[in-house]
């Protein structure tokens, strides 16, 4: 999600308050044990407008606590500097004009030093008034601060996608971790398909049941016609079957913005690919290796897959069809927590969907507008995710640099249709007549 | 609709040959109509990128009959100018590299004479070929001259649209027809609401049942929850209330994207609006005139509807809403026949919804993606309409430059969501809870 | 030139009214003359940002008598349309704001025959100012006559530039007179050279000696180390030898403007240039066309020029070399009135100097900036060529393009270093030590 | 100088070994000096795409020993990373493709601690290499030596330029060295005009007198007009007058090209410039300080420059008025080794011309071009200067970040006329007569 937001729901057995502060700090940390590999100079990189330097995303996560939080509920704060509330607001227009996106990469200052420094003094206010909330507040206290969190977890895949292309594009083909993008033992199966019968079901998410971001809501019916999805997402293997079929150079397989796409890019093969000695190769995180043909394809864009689904006579499952298939099966996979940043190959299974959550985000066939009788949150906080309502396509099911226990089955991710530096694969539909 | 293409019918009562030379003739004649009250310096502009000039559509047009139908089906065809082929070919890039959009108004020649020449030499053979259609080919001949038919309908309105910008544009205000944008008798009521209950409903077009552009099909099963419509469109005093109360600068209204179109295009206002003395005018195809504030506002962008709605505490209907509704009402509103060129106010209704068709095509909530179990044309003319199914948002109900008979309840036009040349207006729609 | 203006001088022998008239009458029939052969539609078009349609050409150079003789002089003067004088200013910014240049091929009102009624408005007008001129202001308006007529030349010679480039961009290769671009009965000889010796020159031009254009003047001494002039221009035969040893692919011989330009551009060979069954053909105001191998290289930017030059191992003479070797010439050679529109071969000549004026426009060393005491002309007018002295390379010498009688040894023209749709080639030259 | 190059002499009193291996030290020390004050987020960024990381200053000047001198001469010579060539080649295309310079801010490695290992794997070999000079090239190494030590000190300049706009850009207006732009206690006084009389002078610079850039040669006569230069820059105070003169707003005072960069940039001020409580500050090294009035203005363009000549009814001086003035004056001024970073105000003087020399680089009136009998070196280091003979003006005299005894009365600069973040001031001429 290259934007987010919420909104936030307190169920009765609020968590107390040393819950909080545990869920806090664990959060906090894991931001920083992310750049923990990185040298100074990566903190600093833009490596294209849409990637914002790792230091930025340690700002401007903190920003939004000293935002919605410090400023307004905890007496006596004081900021640590106040050009940050320019510097590291992301885009709340409401909230004053933010510093000019594209430019992040210009700024040397605050230092990585400063930055953490930036956080020590936000995470010690934090804890101030997660001590101690004002009772008055306690509740909307509550709610920001899982939103926070909640917000926090998205810039935490973000961060890894944003260093992956930052070395991805070095020429000296940087390492982030050398146990990074391990090989899989297993081995994928051939493709099959789930059929799923036709009626009225209910998909999108009531906030009572737990956090949920304003776009997940709310939770409405849906006719959906009868439907099969595979078993399994696409395959490198069989991707590399699509480009040998000449399947970068086929127009009447792409959609007409994606035919410009291809050729003002320059695209002929999944992002981070390149070939040595008539082999594919492709960065990761661990650095440059073989491509893995039974592992998920993945960094390719919206327009490519559904080239791809055209070439593979499927298309792409619009989401309701995911969430119905997802609704059945528990939130678990490959998600960042196992350490590979890569999506790995998954065991066949004869009867069930697989990979349904982890490995690579799925691209759907949907673009992401509002649910019916969808209203964002009030204030500024309701530029959360409303506003990002065109030009977009959702993606779902999370991937391997998504933080555990982020993803659910009624989550929406979206980025535009020629973005390639999600970890996004996808996974084919057909109708069923 | 930018770009245009459908499945055809030919129900059992196929019209004989005699029909189809006669609406060929019709239709054919009335592309001419249009451009006869230009001058010859009209014909060549290319005002904005998006524009083509006249003398571009009448062959584009011509082109479409001699590409698939003169040359597949007519033997002993001799073409005009074989570089016309490549010249006016518009996107089909399976039929060969088209001759670049941007690059329309730089060509002088063929002049408008040649032209003219051209659609002479393509009505004689298409005569020849309409009077003796060879046996084997029959039915692939009607569908397509009907296809050829609605596609030359729809630039019929694209030559409107395209004129309107060429001379709007011309600092010496040029009169298109002096007898155009007259003012109406009628006063716009109040605004009032309608309201539909839920329930599982159809929307979309069997072919079976008579002409249908292939975006239009399947019908098919939706849920719909009950929502509320608004009796009428927005007028222009409603839109001058909007940005009275600085609509055009409260960032909180706009989408994101909107917001950034807004900034670049400098928009304050409709396009074609200016003040003079303190007084909103605009330009119409009769001239400069004043705006009339019952009339329909016009010529505006989605991204400006969507701002307006959310000012007006209301949404943009999405398009099986808008759908459902019309499907209550006959095909009956001021289009292209009436010689307006201009949407009017309508009077109002207690009980009705009114203008649902014609005046203003109504920009929807909803963005042009596939039905579920749309397939393509297969072949060259499968590139009609499927392929600019990304990017693209849905207007229905046609508009005062749409010629009488070419839209339906079903008909599902596209454009961009910063497009504002078209005569594109909004109508509100509701939550009903 | 790609704009123009001039100090005037009326010598004691200031000609008379009549003769005047008769001038006035000779030049404006003349740039018509060069209009007849268009077809309506040519007169409209824009074919890339330097080129302005022809009808623009013929209103602007109406617009110089209008704004600077008939406003100022002519009491009761009344504007056939007060909006002309925002349309056709071309770029004199203290007249008040110019219409955008690159807008202009989107106007296709005022009509052409609405042109030639301003013209015709003008040309009445004028008869009058001139036949009886006010006597305290007969001198400034015969200065400003003279600099208007002049003017109106350098515009006939990028009318004729300009249409070659709408036509010559066209696919279908339109032919503007059927008897132009003739082949030559001449053979250019080998090349050789001509010494001239070191010593303290005179260049630039006293006014008092006839009518000077602004960055002609001063006259002025330069020192001017001995040197060598090729006696005739490039051939295309030459130039074809550069091509075919790899000269556009060779970066040590280009600048490093040039080689980011040819880049950019594509450029593999001089404008208008394209191979057929292996023969290099060109785009000639006579149609298509085989290249003569004996004629000047002709549409060659200055980048390309100086890397022919590095090439042959001589360089691209300075302005000051030009103009002392012209000197001793007469003003003889291929002009507009000739007919041909295209450079051709001149027989060779053992001891001379040959084709110094005309046929080809030659790109020298000199970048355009004023001479040592230049100064501009006083008010609007001093916007003739002194605003444009940055950026531009100095060329000489004319072409086939160029009017009878318009050029001189101190004639500057100027273009960019990337133009290449002037007639413009090059002669070499080379130290002497 | 954006980029450099040079003929190198070697004069009979070649120095010793030892003299070399101390020149090369205590210029390679001084790069490394500029540096210290840095964190290490300073080293990465590239504010604008003309700016190049400071780290990559220091590897690319270590790049020219390796490439030019490690590799030919010093047998056995491993480079400590073969992708160095590629990326720290700055534009020598005939060495190979240099890699994009817009993408020099997107590598975060190699880190700054690699790249000072790769200055002491380059210093080492260099040691070696200097300490035994093969007999057979020991003149050619020597050359190339002082070539790129020359090179470096070049760079040096540079790197200040360059830390300036990444620490100048920065909202947060960090400090560089605080004890840099001190203020002055010498006012400046009157402006002035010392004459210089007509004749045929000598310009330009010999290579056997010592090391000179190719550029600067040969030394060559030249023909001057009599002319006053004036006696010290043009002022702060005295740009102000021109700016509250509406100097920025008056399109007669500015050539056209200026005019257009003036419009695109927005320009109202110098760069560095801010109004605070209604008093001109600007950035400089020493942080964000009010305008001195006395001091020279910097940080314009040469359009600014021309600009303001106009105005002030004079105009630039070409640069052999400049050279010819210079020869009477010693090399003296305030240089980089001053410590101040920043022009500042020096007395008065009745007679003399004064800051000549440092402080501001001047800009001239004349388009940086060949001097008649300029040739380029031979090989890639004919790169050196010779490319860049397009588009660009020459500065003289050095600046406050200039390397003492860097500069003499010869020696070129130039820059593109819109660039800024040059300390680029100027110093009126006019004619004589």
């Amino acid at each position: 999600m290259s934007q987010s937001g919420s909104r936030t729901s307190v169920p009765d057995e609020t968590p107390c308050v040393d819950t909080w502060l545990t869920r806090y700090r664990q959060v906090r940390e894991a931001s920083e044990a992310i750049c923990r590999p990185l040298a100074c100079e990566d903190y600093v990189i833009q490596s294209m407008p849409d990637v914002s330097p790792p230091k930025w995303h340690l700002a401007h996560v903190s920003w939004f606590f000293e935002a919605f939080l410090l400023k307004p509920f905890l007496p006596g704060y004081t900021p640590i500097d106040p050009a940050f509330d320019y510097l590291f607001n992301s885009y709340y227009e409401t909230h004053g004009a933010p510093f000019p996106r594209a430019l992040r990469g210009t700024m040397s200052r605050p230092t990585v030093a400063e930055v953490h420094a930036f956080r020590a003094h936000v995470d010690q206010a934090m804890t101030a008034l997660l001590s101690e909330p004002p009772a008055d507040a306690r509740e909307e206290i509550m709610h920001r601060v899982e939103l926070g969190l909640h917000h926090e977890q998205q810039h935490q895949e973000l961060l890894v996608m944003d260093i992956k292309h930052i070395l991805g594009m070095n020429p000296l083909h940087p390492v982030y971790r050398s146990d990074a993008a391990r090989p899989s033992a297993d081995a994928a199966g051939p493709q099959g398909w789930v059929d799923f019968p036709e009626g009225v079901r209910q998909i999108g998410r009531d906030p009572e049941t737990g956090f949920t971001f304003d776009c997940e809501t709310p939770r409405h019916r849906v006719y959906q016609a009868a439907f099969s999805l595979a078993r399994r997402p696409v395959t490198n293997a069989e991707y590399m079957a699509f480009m040998a079929d000449g399947g970068y150079e086929r127009t009447e397989l792409w959609l007409s913005d994606g035919w410009a796409a291809r050729r003002s890019h320059g695209w002929t093969a999944p992002l981070y690919w390149s070939r040595h000695d008539g082999v594919w190769h492709h960065m990761t995180l661990g650095g440059l290796k073989p491509v893995d043909p039974d592992a998920p394809v993945c960094h390719v864009s919206f327009f490519e897959a559904d080239a791809f689904a055209r070439w593979a006579g499927a298309r792409l499952p619009v989401e309701a069809e995911w969430e119905i298939a997802a609704q059945e099966y528990p939130v678990a996979g490959h998600f960042q927590g196992q350490g590979q940043y890569q999506p790995v190959a998954a065991a066949a299974s004869d009867e069930a969907l697989v990979q349904m959550y982890g490995d690579v985000w799925e691209w759907t066939a949907s673009a992401f507008r509002p649910y019916p009788g969808f209203a964002p949150l009030p204030g500024t906080l309701g530029e959360y995710n409303g506003k990002f309502m065109s030009g977009q396509m959702v993606l779902r099911g999370g991937c391997c640099a998504t933080p555990e226990h982020h993803v659910r089955d009624s989550y929406r991710n979206f980025f535009p249709p020629d973005a390639r530096w999600a970890f996004s694969g996808l996974r084919l539909a057909r109708d069923l007549t």
